[in-house]
C-alpha cells in the first residue's frame, strides 16, 4: 500500500471541515449529527474520525481555524475591522451561532472549555499587540487600560455573533462599529 | 366548587413562572423537560399548561416579566444601570444562557420571533425614551442618532448575556460599562 501523503491528509482534512461548517450551520450542534456529518462531508464516520478525535473536536478545529483567520486580520486592521467583515458577508459565518449552544458546556464541561480557550490565545494575543502598537503611535485613548479596551471590543463582537446568529436587523450595525472604533481612539472625530 | 379567585390564579402562575426559570437556568431550554418543569414547580403538567399554552409560551412568560423589571430600571437609570444589575447579581440572571439557545429559532421560526419581538417592544421604548429625555437634557452625544446609540446599548447587553451565560470572567466588564456609558454621554470625563 503506497504511504498517503502528507497533500493527501491536508486535503482531506481540509474537506472534512468545510463539510461541517456546513452542517453545524444547517442544523446546529446538536443536530449536526454522525449521519449529518458524513452527508456533508461525503465521507464515512470512520474517515471522519479518523482525522478528529469526536464531534468536540471537529468543532474545536473550526474555531482554530476562524480565530486563525480572524487573527490574520485584526493583527493588521484590529478587531473592529473582523466584525465589519462578517457584517459584511453574515453568510460565510453562519455557523458560529453553534458558539451560542455551546454556552452552557463553556460553564459547566472544564475540558471543553480549555479546548476553546486555547482557540481565543492567538486571537486575543493579536487584538491586543495592535492595541498596544495603536497606544504607542498616540491613536489610542490612553485613559483606560489596554485590556478593558480589549475587553470592550470581545464585548461586541460576542453581541454580534449573537445578533447575526439569532438573524436580527444588522441595518444599525456599521454605523454602531464606527461609534466602537471611535469609543477606544484618542479623540472623537 | 368554590370559584377560583383571582388572587389564586396570581399566585398559581408566579409559583410555575419562578420553577420554570429555575429549571431553565438549571438545564437549559432543551433540558427543561415537562418532568423537570413538574419537579421544578411542584405542579402537574395538567396544572402548569392550564395556565401556559406550552414550553415556549412559559418561556416567552419569562421573557416578558425580565423584560418589565428591565423597562423599570432602565426608564428611570438607563440600560448601562441595567448590566450594572446583571454584573453585580448574575446569578439572578442565570436562565438568560437560555436566550443563546432560542437564537436558532429566532432566525428561522416566525411565530416565536413574533412573540420575541413583541417581549422587548417595552424594553426597547423604555430605554429610547431616556435616551431622547438624556439629549433633551444636553447630556447625550448629539453627532450620532438616537437609534444608533439604542442599537450600540442592545448590542453590548447581548454580548454581556453571552459572557455571563458561558462563565467567562468577568473582571473587567464594570471599567468596560464605565467606557460604554462614556462613549453616549456628551463628552469625554
Amino acid at each position: 500500500m503506497p504511504k498517503v501523503s502528507e497533500d493527501h491528509l491536508a486535503a482531506r482534512r481540509g474537506q472534512i471541515l468545510d463539510g461541517a461548517r456546513r452542517c453545524f450551520a444547517a442544523y446546529g450542534y446538536e443536530g449536526a449529527t454522525v449521519r449529518r456529518l458524513e452527508e456533508a462531508t461525503g465521507l464515512s464516520r470512520g474517515a471522519i474520525f479518523h482525522h478528529f478525535k469526536d464531534k468536540d473536536g471537529l468543532f474545536l478545529a473550526l474555531a482554530r481555524d476562524d480565530a486563525h483567520r480572524m487573527a490574520d486580520v485584526a493583527a493588521d486592521q484590529g478587531l473592529v475591522q473582523v466584525m465589519r467583515d462578517m457584517l459584511a458577508a453574515p453568510e460565510d459565518f453562519d455557523w458560529l451561532g453553534t458558539r451560542l449552544e455551546i454556552a452552557r458546556r463553556l460553564k459547566t464541561d472544564a475540558e471543553f472549555r480549555a479546548g476553546w480557550t486555547e482557540r481565543s490565545v492567538e486571537l486575543r494575543g493579536a487584538v491586543l499587540a495592535r492595541l498596544e502598537r495603536q497606544r504607542s503611535a498616540g491613536r489610542l485613548r490612553d485613559d483606560v487600560p489596554t485590556t478593558v479596551l480589549l475587553s470592550f471590543l470581545d464585548l461586541v463582537m460576542d453581541g454580534l455573533v449573537t445578533r447575526l446568529a439569532s438573524g436580527q436587523d444588522t441595518d444599525d450595525l456599521s454605523a454602531v462599529l464606527d461609534l466602537v472604533e471611535e469609543s477606544v481612539r484618542r479623540e472623537r472625530a
